[in-house]
This record gives structure tokens, C-alpha cells and sequence, in this order.
């Protein structure tokens, strides 16, 4: 056994799966131990209560892939892993960490002479079945002894190699960030829809169905829209406020860190932080200067 | 007596009022006589009941000045008027017109042997004291004829003829367009610093203030603010929900027909459309998607 | 033979010859005959040199589906089609005209007595093989129709009945929107991993390969652009100057008469108009100001 | 002599001589000692050959107030006073820091029992004459410790305590956000006209100096537009180029790190970017698209 997995949350847990259904033996670990022992009697994965207890059962080069979320969790997990490490060892981070936070935890592992990868997965929920199409960064050598767990847990040609340490994690900013304005894209478009005469005779779960049927603007996230109407046709049951999980802002930090624009995705990660919002301070700014100049009614509170 | 002002609504009656006080001789008309007869009695404007009684009341060439709402209003009183002059009249629509509109009245006009100016007049409630800047489109003769009434509306060296018909409304169009990006660019600064954590500490009243003294963004506006912090330090007694009056708009419209990039124009216009909704449709569509692609948790209504 | 196409154009010719490999008999027009003769030559389509001789070959009901260009050329064959034809016939739109167009269109067809439908067609140079995506406006009646040649335009699934008069045209309108802020997305993404330090490394067509392997910013657009790279890694063969074709500005359009906000989608639009501009005006007022009140440097042309 | 200045470039060499004028006596160092001894000659400023100098020349509480690039040359001389200071001394940065960097410095100047002020100055080359209007953070007893130089720098009611360490910095930062948003909105406003049927037929000089006479739009910045087109009417001679320099930016990282949406803000700061590049990738790459799925004409580099 060559490979430990750090972490069982919604992504960990999943991927373990994965790789146990392509036959590939496995060692877990997961801060709580009930959810590790309950994925070893489900599909033989070897429970391992404690980080020590994983890297011994593992063969070298051992391979141990953290998914964790991202920030102080993977710095903490790294300091403990390593010193049970050997020279030849890969450390992988899986999560969704910031490519800045790579290039200094590649230098901390070479250090102790263990190999650093960092990989950008995507696929969400869908990716037990359908594959985690990963973005891979790091030396090749490293990458190399990982991919029959990669071939494992991507679909057929759903992984790549993208370069050096960082690189992984930097494509997966960049195909989140992307995700932000494919979304924004669609939510406008059929926003309007909704508001204009025609929208109270539309079907929105079908006109996203007919739209997957050949249109230019099909994709998968249009299939996810037409699951989401077809349950609940007004998404009358949620509420219009939308959370942001890291890459979007750093795609819009990274834009402004290369000069390079990217106003539609900068705007689309705006709208979600108005979208938690209400009344705004802004808002009323505006409406004072509306009345201070023109004598313009407004709305009191 | 050769000047007669159409409609004594909020813009329309100050400039009355300031055409008075520089001891210019004035007749009116307005909807409701009520206010007509007010007006007379406070300044010694002619009253007058019907068109037709303005009219009479003007010596030629006479200057027949609307201030009405933009839309329908202008043409309907437009259509009623111009029977009632004769060739080299002129009929100045001071309202906020869209420039178009402009070029279909001037011909309308033409046919009649009336001469047709376009004014965009800014300065809202505070024009009556510091004067009206006055952006004035039609042909070179007219204008010399408005002449004496423009040096009275405006400020010194406050009003231009802009050029042909509709360049006056054409450049008050731009002119609010621009307006619209200045407010937000302020509201969203302002919004910045209440939500950081030396919010609390400004005194916003007090910071519009320290800005308009010497700094690279001082301007009228910031004074209006300072005006509006002082009346009311948090704003908590109106409503962000914001309103648009056609300008800006038209601002955008113009973009696009001319295809001439406006994003901040545009964008600041949009930004008042979403002031006005609450959990909005688009919104809720991106919340569904997050849920369907990433199990993220979302907010039940 | 019911069936009449008028214009042969990139989209109309490749529309007829689906509906001919489905079997369907057909007759066409094309103000060039040229084009109209060598397709008949093709798959035995009716060639008709005249208007005239396209609905006499027709039995009533008679389907007229028109795919011109949007504007003028549309009312032009439109008034001349329609003395040809007769109550119960049927006018198909199938351009990308503007749905307010479709509305007044309808109303002159009806009162000849004749059925008006829109049909907003995507798939592109793609529709022949793949299906054209098919979004239709309309009465029923007319609609149950056109059934036939519908389900041989369009890949299974692949069209819908979106509601009355102009509705189809209006969904296509959206769509079309949408495309605008999905490319934007993909394009701004793609150009920050170029700009980065990781982008002369990464193969642009593999990348596009692999996010299409299960990742969530997957689609057709996003095989295009594999294409696209594929035969070009660095898309040095053209220049970015981007054009669009009314249904973008359409979108933000309505948008603005909606009050609904698009931000992104108005966005993706001025950054196209921006494409074709150089040393832009607006930047040299920019570079100009900072100048006057910074002492900044400036760059002469 | 309690004040003394470090670094002589373009702000902090006006900023030395509005002080002499005051009256106020003033010790002040530069990298080049030329520079220095300039000044000395030119108003009786002490010129000081080394910190050690200039230090010593000071009585306690003393005063060294830096005016230098923000960065690295901040944080360099701060190391090299910091020893030659003594407890009860202030230590003001006057220039363009990040207000994260104050956190940092005011941590180490308490450790020396040095007191930390920040200063965030606007006026550019102006503030010679006009006043600077400086927005202060810190403890404030060292503030009414500076009180009598601030009232020197500024205009009456020119400067203001904003709140604790960082705050002057951070309004600062705020206020040049704002600028780039005011900065754009004229900057598209004037775009339309000149690209409008009525541009060329409109001096912008004189619509810039017409909008300065009671008009909304009316500011400071506006009237900068008008001399630099009084000076050059198409600005003809420099190059749509625009630079931008550190708060733009900061503004929106803020905006980021704050969830707090700034849309216009960010968006004025992607289209400097924007400017300067030619042939854009991301535009090769919508180009691209377009000619994938319609066959549209693309133009060849």
C-alpha cells in the first residue's frame, strides 16, 4: 500500500471511493475516526486513527494526498506529516489552496527532501461518477509515481500535468474564476427572461433542457441549471444569497497582481458579495445625493 | 413682453423666478392656473390661462420656453403651440429630451416656419441661487435671439450653444451619464469605509468636508454629501433603493449605437437597477448551481 | 410540397439541405439563383427564380420560412411575399431579427390573414450536422404545423414552443447574451494564465481538452476553443478585434427597458467595442488628467 | 527645531517649502544631498547630510516625517531612525502606504517607545499653493503634537484625525479609489461626445469649463480637463496609456478582503490595464470563438 488519503470531508471521502472501486488499495485518516471506519467497512480502505499509524502502513515512496480545506488546516496537517516522512515521499495537497501558499510549502518539503504536488480538482459532487478532472503542478518525477491514482480518479484524459509547483492549483484558480462568470453569465440571461413578458410562460428547467440541445451556450453547468428547476421550477425555496469560496477571489487578486484585466470576472465575484446584502449603506448613499440635488423623492426606511 | 415659459413644475418655476429677478418681463403657463397665479403674485409674471393667451401675450419673434416632462407631455403641448405661432417664433424645449426626440420636433417645427432649441439645463433645486448651466442646441440665429434669457438662467460663462438640434440635450445626456458614474464611484468608496474597521470612527459629514478642502476629488457632489451626513450621519432615515431618470439611460443606449466602450456609465446604471430588487431571481440562480455542483449549503427563504 | 425556404445564405443553405436529408421535399429562392440552382443540383430541392414561383409551387398551407439578415431585408421580402400568399399561410421568421420586429410583423401578417412565427435558430456553421437549436414564438396552431420540418432542423429535443409572438426570437436573443458573457469569462481566464508566470508552459489546446473531461466550466464553447488552439497554439494568426451582431445589444437593451440588471452581460459588450479601438480617447483623458494633477509621467504618441 | 522631513522628491519638496512659507523651521535629508542644499539655499531649510544629522538637529519630542516612495524604502528607513530616535519621538509616513504596512511599522515604533503617525496626502503638484488635504491616523497625542505643521500643510480645515493607526492611510487609499472611479466617468462621458455626430463640432476645453459653472459634474478634476485640453484640444500628443499606482489597487483588494462590492471601483482599475495592451489575447481568443461556431470573418494580423 503506497497511498494515504488525509482528510474524508465531502471531497476526501469521495475520492477514497473512487480510487477503491478502480481496485487501487488505501490507507485513511480523518480528524474524526468514526467516518474513516465506517468508509473501511464500506469498501476495505485501511482505518488509520492517527497520522503516524498512515505512514507506517504505507510503502516508500509513500504517497499521502491531504484533502483538506484550505488554509491553516493544510499548514498544521503538513507540520505533522513531515517529520514522519522520509527523503523520496510525495506530499500532495488536493485541496483548494492558493498557489502562493504552494511555492512556500514546496520549499518547507524539499527541505525535508519530500517531493511537493499540488492539484486542483474539480468536479464537486458528480465526481465519484463521473471523474475529478485534475490540474497537477510539481516536479515530474513526482507526478509520474501519482499517476495510477490519478488515472484512477479522473475521467478518461481528465488529468494534466500543467507545470512546475503551483501550477495545479493556479489552473484551478483560474477554471473557478472562469465558473464565476459562466454562471453570472447565465443568471443575468435568464434573469431576464423571467423579467420580460414572456418569462411567465417559460419553463425555465425546459428551456435550459432545449438549450443543452445543440446551442451554443450548452455546457454542463446548464444541465445542473435544468436539475435545479425541474425540482423547484421559481427556486422559490432558496435564498438569492450566493457565498464565494476562495479561487474566485484569488483569480481577481491575480488579475490585479499581472496588470492583466478581467472585468467580468472581477464584477461576477462583486455581485456575490451584493447578493448578501441588503438596504445597502451605498445604496442610500446614493439616494441622499439624489435628493440633495434634485429634490428627488426617495423611499424612507 | 416676448418670453413665455410652459410649465411651472419644479425646474420650470425657479427658472421663472431667477428670469424675474433679473428684471426680465415673463409670462406663464402651467397645467393647474393655482400655481401660475402664485407665482404672479409673488413676482409679477403674467398669468395666463390658456396657450393661447401666452401666446397673444408675446410680442414676435416669440420665445416659447417648455419645461415639461420628457415623453409625451413635450409633443402634446408642442402640437397645441405651434398653430398658435407664426414664422420665426421659436420653441426652446428645456426639459431633459431625449436628443432624438429633438430631431424629429426640429422638423415638425420647420414645417411650421418655427424655429426649435433644444436646452438641457442642470443645477436641479439649487439653480434658482447659483444660476442654471445651460447646454443649448439649434440654429445660430435662435440662440442669439434666446440670448438675453440664457445669461440670465445661467451662472457667467454657464451656458454654450453646443451646436445643431439636439446637442444641447445631447451633451446634458452625457452630462447626468457622468453623473451617474461619479455617484457610485463616491457611494462605493463611502461604503468601503463604513464597512472596514475604521468605520466607526468617521465622521462621514466631517470626511465629505476634509475632502472638499484641497483634495483630488472634491467636487460638488462631495459638498452635497457633506450636506446630507450632516442632516443625517448614517443615512438610516432613507431607503437604497435608487431611482433613474432616462439620461443615463440614454447614456447607454448611445454607447451601444455608437458602440463606444461606456463600462462605468453602464455599470452605475445597472447598479441602481439592482438597488431596487430583494433576492433576486438571478441571484437564487446562482445558489442553485453552487448546491447542484458542489453540495454547497444554501440559505432557505 | 409545403415547404419554402427564402435565402441561402451561411445559415439558410445548410438549413435547407438538412431538411432535405430528412427527407422532406422542398423548394427554395435566393436572390442570387446561382446558389439556389447548384443546390437543387445537390438534393433536388426545388429551385424557384421568382417569389411568384416559390408559392405557386407550394400547397396551402403554405409554410414561407425567410432566413435574411435582420433589418430591412426582412420587411422588404416580407411585403413582397405577402399579397403572394393567402389566409392560412404561414410566415416563418428565422433570422435573428429583433422580437419587437416580430411584433410588428405579426400584426401586418394578420391582417392579410396569415400566421406569423419566429424562430430563433443557433448551432451556427455546426447546425447542419449537429442540429439547429430551434426556439419558437408564435400561435399554436401554426406551430403544430411546422412540427414536421422542425423536428428535421433541430437534434432530438432540440426545439421549443417558448410562447406567443416574439418569444422565440427573444429566447434566442438571451441566448446569444449569455454566449457574449460565457466567452468573456473563458477569454479572461484563458488570458491569465497566458499573462502568468505558469503560461508559457501550458499547452492552451490540452487545457481546454482537459477542463472538457469533467470539470465544472465544461462545454461546447470550450471544445471550440480546443479547436481554435489546436490549430493555432498562440492565436497569432488573427487579431482580437471582435465583432458582434446585434442580439448582444439587444440583450442590454433590454436590460435597461427592463430595468433588470446585466451588468455582465453589458460588460462583455462594451469589452468587444473596446477591442476595436486603439490609444483610445478616453485613456488619453485618463493619462491627460493624471498629468495635470499628479505630475505623472505620460507616454507621447 | 522639532521637525524634520526625509526625502525631498516631487511631494515632499513642496511639502518642505509650504512649511518655511508658514514660518514653521524645518530640518529636512534626501538621498541626493544636491537637492537638499537647494532647498537650504532657497528658503533656510536646514540641510542635513545624514539621518544622524538631521535627528540631532531636532529637539524632542522630535518630529521625522518621511516622504518616500511606499515599498521597501519605507520600511529601510525606518530601520536606519529608528535607533537614532528616542522614546516620546514621532515617526510620520506621509507617503503612499498600504495601511497593513502601518499596523507593521506602528507595532515596531512602540517598541521603541517611538510614537507611529500616518499621514495620507492629496494635492499632487497643486498642494504647494492650495494646501495639501491630509488625512491623519494615529495616537492622538502625537497627532496634537503635529497639529501645528498639519495646519501649516493643509488648507483651513484641510486636514483631519481619522481614527487609530492606519486610518489615514486607509481614507487615503479610499480617496484615490474614488478618483480612478470619477477619473473614468469623465473619461467615457467625453469619449461619447467625441465619438458622436456633435463631437467635432465641440471644444472640450470650453464644455469642461461650461460643466465648472453650476452644473453637477462640476469639480476639481474637471477643471484639470479643461487646461489639459486648453493646452492640447484632441490630446493629441500623448498616448492613451495609463498608469496607475498602488491605492487603485489596494481599493480593491479591500473590496475583496472586506466582501464588500465595489464593482466601479475595480472595474476603472481592469480598463487602465487595459490600456495599455494592443491586440489583446483574451479579445484573440472571443475572435476565435466567433469564427469556430459561425464562421464569422475574423481580421488577419
Amino acid at each position: 500500500m503506497q497511498f494515504g488519503i488525509v482528510g474524508l470531508g465531502r471531497m476526501g471521502l469521495n475520492m477514497a471511493r473512487r480510487l477503491r472501486r478502480a481496485g487501487l488499495p488505501l490507507a485513511a485518516w480523518n480528524r474524526s475516526f468514526d467516518k474513516t471506519q465506517a468508509l473501511a467497512a464500506e469498501d476495505g480502505t485501511l482505518a488509520c486513527q492517527t497520522l503516524e499509524a498512515l505512514v507506517q502502513a504505507l510503502h516508500p515512496p509513500r504517497i499521502c494526498w491531504l484533502m483538506l480545506p484550505a488554509g491553516p488546516a493544510v499548514d498544521e496537517h503538513m507540520a505533522l506529516l513531515l517529520p514522519l516522512l522520509q527523503p523520496g515521499d510525495i506530499l500532495v495537497d488536493g485541496g483548494n489552496s492558493w498557489y502562493k501558499d504552494d511555492l512556500r510549502h514546496a520549499d518547507t518539503c524539499a527541505a525535508a527532501g519530500v517531493h511537493y504536488v499540488d492539484a486542483g480538482v474539480s468536479g464537486g459532487i458528480w465526481g465519484l461518477t463521473e471523474g475529478y478532472c485534475t490540474m497537477v503542478g510539481g516536479p515530474a518525477g513526482a507526478v509520474a509515481e501519482l499517476t495510477p491514482y490519478l488515472d484512477a480518479l479522473a475521467p478518461p484524459e481528465g488529468w494534466m500535468h500543467c507545470g512546475g509547483t503551483g501550477s495545479g492549483h493556479y489552473v484551478k484558480m483560474i477554471h473557478n474564476g472562469i465558473e464565476y462568470g459562466m454562471m453570472q453569465a447565465y443568471a443575468e440571461g435568464l434573469g431576464l427572461i423571467q423579467a420580460s413578458g414572456y418569462g411567465k410562460d417559460i419553463d425555465m428547467a425546459a428551456l435550459c433542457h432545449l438549450w443543452n440541445q445543440g446551442s451554443v451556450v450548452r455546457s454542463w453547468l446548464l444541465e445542473l441549471a435544468e436539475r435545479a428547476f425541474a425540482a423547484d421550477p421559481a427556486l422559490a425555496g432558496l435564498a438569492g444569497h450566493v457565498d464565494d469560496s476562495g479561487e474566485g477571489r484569488w483569480t481577481v487578486l491575480e488579475s490585479i497582481e499581472l496588470a492583466q484585466p478581467a472585468p467580468v470576472l472581477a464584477l461576477s465575484l462583486m455581485q456575490r458579495f451584493r447578493s448578501r446584502q441588503d438596504n445597502t449603506f451605498q445604496d442610500r448613499v446614493l439616494a441622499a445625493l439624489r435628493r440633495e440635488f434634485g429634490g428627488h423623492a426617495v423611499k424612507a426606511t
